[in-house]
């Protein structure tokens, strides 16, 4: 067992980030100091869509730069948010005149960040900040602490939001719109096998033969218990109940479905997975109108998973067929 | 650690595929028995393009059925070739009249049993067969034995040839394109940690630390070498050197890459693998005219990387440039 592929821990999300121009040339453009991410082709007379967070969830965030989706990407150090002043120039640089939605996960410091940044532009780079905090395996740390984790929701906000921006919605109502998809939102995780802090051997936890951990973040953290391996229907059972739940779907809702691996979970994995998904919400008259299946916000090499349903509406629906072309999110 | 998602070990497959219909609702059919995929809208009046082969590789080859790429993917058990009648079934079910283009990686069995589908099928069905040998680990092996391994340049025949078809090139035609694009192409792997077949906790070979396994191929064997581990920048160039020699590529060339996750390998590691990729090349005077980064040859939860390179001329680069819709490739 090798670390892995490195020269040097220092460098490696720049390095990383710059293999983008390799991949994404007619889409992205790298900016190297600070480091951020924009489109090759910067849109015009549209309210800006900015994103970001710490490394390791690669596509996020900086994937989904391009046409129908993000303007910018701002990757903070592997699990660390980006700084204010990363973000300040990635907003700067994108703001067309039109204001600038920021769409940022529920952790402290990415939200500390995010909104020191948006404030030290000022009224000349008017922001709406939408927060994501999506993961129901925090839900009993909301009262007084920071809230729910945000996790995979950010995409379908991303996706959405970012349609609605390049049809020309103005910038109040984006970010009523981002907050209308966080509220129709929720996910649950679970993991195999922890992640490796790169270049190091270190597992974020260890987890017994036949154990898995269920409720897990994109951080490397524990999740909420430990439980004994299951068969898929039932781990699929358990990831999907509590979200049918929370977003309230009744017989003939419609959903969006994010089926995401986690690092290295296989396609087969995830195919099982979304076969049970489709079963288990079939069975209670829920119909999956759209789903995403792959590995999309990952935890480094976590073995797992997460699920998440977005409730549906016509408009949910219409902005997530609507164009996109990004490095990761293409149709 | 925990086995990972799993109902049973024999139907894992079968279920895999079946979440095709969840995630490729509108691009794909799953056909349950035999078990193949075709595109959800039948092609009319073209040349039909097939190719599959043993799971365990997703995307490859269920994720790249769609207009501009395949007709029908033909799934094997994991590691496996699919068997001659599930091949047969796909052929007959796709072949509009134009005959079919069947894209095979070079293993025995693979090519054993598309070759025994082939015949079976006879006059009515006239197919023309492409044999994909990229890897360059297995080249000694040419003389006498199977040959050298087919394994990403895959992608790059299934692209170029699916483009096409789609123009509506005749068999023949297509045959000689896919042919030149395995020509042109060149591949190597390796791995820092090997893979777990689904269900066990078995690893297909094992490594000591700061040990990588070099030329490895897709189904969990042993490469050439057992080397010590080194930075991304010396273990790329010791990639992409022989790919270069073997494909003739000289100053002013330019290539299509395939920067190639083998299961488990980040996001971070294969932007670094791609950001020395283009500082190599660029330094002998060779442009990177397209290039893929990501996970689409996979080999299990395999820890490792392979590069491909496709020697670019005006005519692969259209084909390749021409619109896909595909669940794991559009644009």
């Amino acid at each position: 067992m090798s670390l892995g592929l490195m020269n040097s821990r220092t460098s490696f999300v720049a390095e990383a980030v710059r293999g983008l121009r390799v991949s994404g040339a007619d889409l992205v453009r790298v900016h190297g100091d600070p480091l951020f991410v924009t489109r090759a082709v910067p849109a015009q007379d549209k309210v800006a869509v900015v994103s970001g967070g710490g490394s390791g969830h690669e596509p996020l965030h900086t994937g989904f730069v391009g046409p129908g989706m993000l303007d910018a990407a701002v990757p903070g150090e592997v699990f660390s948010s980006p700084t204010a002043a990363q973000i300040r120039a990635a907003i700067r640089d994108v703001d067309s005149g039109r204001g600038t939605l920021v769409i940022v996960k529920n952790y402290t410091g990415d939200v500390l960040n995010f909104s020191v940044a948006a404030e030290l532009l000022g009224e000349d780079h008017p922001t709406e900040l939408v927060i994501v905090d999506d993961d129901l395996a925090t839900a009993s740390m909301v009262q007084g602490g920071p809230g729910r984790r945000g996790t995979a929701a950010v995409i379908a906000v991303e996706k959405i939001c970012g349609a609605a921006a390049e049809e020309g919605a103005p910038l109040r109502d984006l970010g009523e719109l981002g907050r209308s998809v966080v509220m129709a939102s929720a996910t649950l995780g679970l993991a195999f096998r922890s992640c490796t802090h790169p270049g190091t051997h270190r597992r974020s936890f260890e987890l017994d033969d036949g154990q898995i951990e269920f409720g897990v973040g994109i951080h490397g953290e524990r999740g909420i218990e430990t439980r004994p391996l299951a068969d898929a229907m039932a781990l699929v059972s358990d990831l999907v109940r509590p979200l049918v739940s929370e977003t309230g779907l009744c017989r003939g809702d419609e959903v969006i479905a994010i089926v995401n691996g986690l690092g290295s979970t296989t396609g087969l994995e995830l195919g099982v997975a979304a076969n049970e998904l489709e079963t288990f919400l079939s069975s209670g008259g829920i119909g999956v109108a759209r789903a995403l299946v792959g590995s999309f916000v990952t935890s480094l090499d976590m073995h797992g998973l997460s699920i998440t349903l977005v409730k549906a509406n016509d408009e949910f629906l219409r902005l997530w067929d609507a164009p996109v072309r990004t490095p990761a999110l293409a149709w």
